[in-house]
């Protein structure tokens, strides 16, 4: 029971941390009007677990449970109001979207554990949930995701759903673990961030040119 | 009987506006052959209705009745061969549009509350079906789509589904409630597309730059 | 038995080539780290099926099957490792993703029709198996998906999947008529890429000019 209520709180944390960090994304890198920056926030935040809950093939738990709405909302709609002040926080706002990208990642793996899948599966799965919102997000202002181009995202995701999958697989898993996966993904995370540091790019040993 | 009946030709004449103004829009906006029109447009006029009944874990409605696909694939093929012509002629196409965008912000949110949704989810779903075809066309052919950033879209859409929703709640829901849902969703959208109105952008009071 | 088996090898080598291919146009258009290699070839080979489970609303069957999931990765790691290389095989490697055109055409409207859908809606099904994931990956590199712009891509997979329709509808499906399917989506294919065919685009009689 308490569990519980950490995980959910935990969950609305992440929930918020995504909406506010999409709309401020949004109001930065287009010309958005309030509609935009509402719908791009609530996308960030739901979207990868919308996406998670279609290939589970299973209603959507954020439209069964009014709380992730309302949070995800409140977070979008303050980042309507104070974007002029909010982007001096940005390295704050990182910190908070962390956890977001954190917890999303654990449950999203756990979830996907629940409904049977196999532990590759799960992994992507988790990853999915903590990543796909945010794809969502820069296809719809035509900004190629940066999870797909720069800075270290999508692995720190990996490495804790894949930590919360090898848990469960040795029976190990529980509020120990949860924290452990979560809190290794976190810290690659700000690390990351921190540091500047990039996944590696495809080898151009003759310096090619783009032909496309 | 008489009702439903009434319901599919209204839901039919939205399906082939939003297919002959979708297909349009993506002659205008990029450089698409006959496959693209087509694809573009079908998918304006049935993408909401197929990302609300994924969310609502139930096969889209248009993959069982092909009068919707039939319908549909004669909007974006008239726009393909008249493209040309139809060009002179957006405004009457904008009413016809806004009479699918009146028409399926109603059943939308009437058929997610008939799949069990709460009130607020029920409003989201009703606008999503909307307003999500539009969407997935605009991002395949790279606009932002406008939904989120210009004009009255979104909000006349979710107006015409929260009516829904509360005459349902009241228990007044009926052939005169839909009705009345529909066309305050149609003014509000006609009236913001005659005086080119456009909801409120984020605050911006110290002359902020785009740093993205 | 020995059917499914040839089945399943055939969809193998279409998921290696799509993700292959998929990797290799993603290094080619945009500049992805090798988190955007492995997704996006991932999206090209595995997108198109997870998009038509998710219409038939079961789970996708990439998520059951490890085998595909490995497949699709490993044509993906080797399009990152040696895509410098491979950028000059694009003829081989047009061959090879145009066997996953097919393939997947054949198998997407076969599974569309065991899952109860009508005839055109099979068609359907069976076109958006094959250009589905190529278009998710091009809208997230901010491409206008070649499918609706350039060459012969949808009308010929759109071909095979009709070809398994009405083979079946006249009760002469089997392996020979599958068989045939493919190769006609094969032959069109690869005859529109080397002679460099197209779909009619838009009339234009008039010299009209882009108005967006």
């Amino acid at each position: 029971m308490e569990t519980e209520l950490f995980v959910l709180i935990l969950d609305l944390v992440g929930t918020f941390a995504f909406a506010l960090n999409g709309g401020l994304t949004a109001v930065r890198a287009a010309k958005v009007d309030i509609v935009g920056v509402i719908t791009l926030g609530m996308i960030t935040a739901m979207g990868g677990g919308i996406l998670r809950d279609m290939i589970l093939n299973v209603q959507p738990a954020t439209f069964q449970d009014w709380r992730y709405l309302a949070v995800a909302a409140a977070g979008a709609l303050i980042a309507f109001a104070f974007s002029w002040v909010l982007d001096r926080l940005s390295g704050p706002i990182e910190i908070l979207d962390a956890i977001g990208l954190s917890v999303f990642a654990v449950s999203g793996a756990t979830k996907a554990m629940d409904f049977g899948l196999g532990p590759v599966q799960a992994m992507i799965l988790g990853t999915l949930t903590a990543v796909g919102g945010g794809t969502i997000r820069d296809a719809l202002i035509l900004r190629i995701p940066s999870v797909l181009s720069e800075g270290l995202y999508a692995i720190p995701a990996f490495l804790g759903a894949a930590i919360t999958v090898i848990a469960t697989q040795l029976e190990l898993y529980g509020m120990a673990a949860a924290i452990t996966a979560a809190v290794v993904c976190w810290l690659i995370r700000v690390i990351g961030v921190y540091f500047k540091l990039n996944a590696p790019r495809p080898p151009q040993p003759t310096g090619t040119q783009d032909k496309n």
